[in-house]
């Protein structure tokens, strides 16, 4: 049994730092690196592409709307044909400095308002996978299971990676609890955990309702944004190890 | 005989119009396309690629400096290093429209200040090949004859197109006669033809000074800002068939 | 009886052009000038400046999203904390080059979906009533009569413009018929300037339906992008003088 | 005897975090905020603004050059004209939210590579104190003595500030020595507070070269990007009030 741990990297921007990636990268399999719209600049994903390629992780592009002042957290009513050059474009970019190391992407990742609104947007979804295959279609889109990016991808012949969260809490409905609702974030670490097991071991969560539905974890997403979320990374991992699953990148078991 | 036309080419930006490519397009065989730096953006990228594509003419990446107010003409203190990795970002970038399109890129020829700083910089120039050599070490670096970017590209097993200019005269040493001096441009039409014959057939330019010194001439840069521009193309395209030379992509002939 | 006539104006930006300023800028007696967010630049702004206080019409701000690739046009999920400082930034901005040049602002009008998101939101509606007011309560705010911009601005104690438009069709709600329905443009120049006088001359406009409803009329908003536009305002002109309507700015007969 | 101490803040931008300024703001008296070109966004520059005014120190404008991703600190060809609508659209910014929290500017103290080419280059020098003027007569200038910064503003009747360097070495002719020399940076604290107590007592400062020089000295620039910055700033405070100096904005002694 297998799993990959992902994680959002590459986000400092010039003089600004956000992240601890040296860090984190020892501890995940899959990085998501940030494309230089809604964060990183090319100097950022050359440093963040090397560091990732020589820990032999998953490289993978996090492309986001033009927003850096937002984060790309902002929704934004981007049409789809929009949308599908940004991702080319952004993917394109994050490839090179990929090939430029030696290496190679593994996947793409949609970044905050862009992932958000492709989970419900089909038109936005399609467009973002033709965008995946037509720059590599090799690539493996990571998306939450369930959703129109999901469905999209799966329907043009690109592989998809479920995507899970281990602070998040569930709905009935497969989706995540909106962070405006209480609680949304699971702030007990051994609640997390016994989460992400659950879901890896099982292919099962226990809702916010007290139900359990069945869902699919290829990726569980981690953070390392401070001391306290590294920590929690290595627990996650020990679980995993003690309950003998194997963490890799995602593209090691899913062709 | 042989020799290429190339362009400055998807210079659009969001509601901003520059130029008028479908009216060029036709009548070039190689296209520098804005990369999104100084100029450009991802759909009018997409747009272009298109374009050139159907028209089957050379795809070049055009990069610049990231300074889109000035156009990317502002000579910028940037680190040769800096500079590696916005070129690696946008070449990459393009390269992946060309790819989505069923193409590839033939060129790639630098921008405004970074083309004339790379000209006399050793570091600059070596850090644009490095970077171009990297995504794709079978693509040609445009540059002026007799520049450190063409020493550089050499040096490390670049193609090079040697690029000349119709509407700018020359000094003994070979550089262009900086716009700041009298007799910069060559305003005369008739000149400008007799020039661009001169270097074509002869490898040879009178300089401003009435010196002749030899040139190397595999691309002329014309422009397609106006209808004006565009006859002049027209001219030329004439004037050259009239003697005999075909006008072809680069990539057709130097390989 | 006098009429504002506005346009939007200053939306040039670096070596990119739109518009045709010096020729609207005498026809008109209100120039709504981009703040660089949306479009514009801080030489653009200075020369706009420069222009519209030559020809004494009202200087006015035009605020917008920072989303030059997307013109301001894009529905973004701002929150009014955001809302106030981009506007307080943008007009502070633009009444310094007033100021510079001898003058001073009239009026603020926010651009594309800024003005469209505040005129159904009423918190956004109060942030930009509210920043308007804070960097000077002397300033107009330009908006459609009825909407939540317009009452945020009565409640705070700002003077208003009902905004009016030639060229667009209105519904039974006195809201315009969106660009997405039949009917929604008024492409005939006779009914668009019939249009023009009932509502200035009777405070009256019929709908798309045919009903007939109250409207306030204190400028009319015009284009100036391209000679058949030019040609129509020269046309509106003409017919509210043959009315005995004055055009004058907003500033010289609402206070 | 009075000196100031003045810092550069409002440094963020969007989700990334720059400085200490919560914690350096009690500690000076001048507060140089960044104007949103090489740092800094309408929301930071709101809450930077609000924290200074209430902690009653001077408000001043820190324009740069339009380059956030290298943070204002690349040398760039910017033409004086250029140079002067960025300068005046920057601190009509900053006014403007100065305004909006009941006060007002005391002072504009240009960034990074703006502040040093202007210092030897006259045209850039007096079209920055001239969009000063401008927008506001009664605005200090900061910059270093014997600048052409300095020259400008007194030429044209702009009161300066003299800036100096508590960790900076200076050189015979009074500027600092560059940073790529050895010897630039003065890293003994005892010898940064000794220098400091020379230049605002003596009015002299001991070159690298051993020779002691004339120097004026109305504020000194201080950091507050660590912990061990804001220490030496307390032990600054605590030298200067041992010898009698008191620490006051610029603006309550300049004038």
């Amino acid at each position: 049994m297998k799993v990959d741990l992902n994680s959002d990297l590459g986000e400092s921007f010039g003089a600004y730092t956000i992240g601890m990636d040296k860090e984190v990268i020892p501890l995940v399999t899959s990085a998501n690196i940030a494309c230089g719209f809604h964060a990183g600049d090319p100097a950022v994903m050359q440093k963040t592409i090397a560091l990732a390629h020589e820990n032999r992780i998953g490289l993978g592009a996090h492309p986001g709307y033009p927003d850096l002042v937002g984060f790309g957290r902002r929704t934004m009513a981007v049409s789809p044909k929009d949308v599908y050059a940004m991702v080319v474009y952004q993917v394109g970019a994050l490839a090179a400095f990929a090939k430029a190391a030696g290496g190679r992407l593994q996947h793409v990742k949609p970044h905050g308002a862009m992932y958000n609104m492709a989970a419900k947007d089909a038109a936005l979804a399609e467009a973002i996978a033709q965008a995946v295959y037509d720059v590599d279609k090799d690539l493996i889109l990571f998306a939450q299971p369930g959703t129109e990016s999901i469905k999209a991808a799966e329907k043009i012949g690109l592989l998809t990676a479920a995507e899970v969260f281990a602070d998040r809490s569930y709905q009935e409905d497969g989706t995540l609890t909106p962070r405006s609702k209480p609680g949304a974030m699971i702030t007990d670490e051994d609640a997390s955990i016994a989460q992400v097991l659950s879901m890896v071991l099982d292919h099962k969560v226990t809702c916010l309702s007290g139900k359990v539905i069945p869902i699919k974890a290829d990726s569980i997403c981690v953070h390392g944004d401070g001391p306290k979320a590294l920590l929690f990374v290595q627990k996650i991992r020990k679980a995993l190890a003690e309950k003998g699953v194997e963490i890799a990148p995602a593209g090691s078991f899913l062709r």
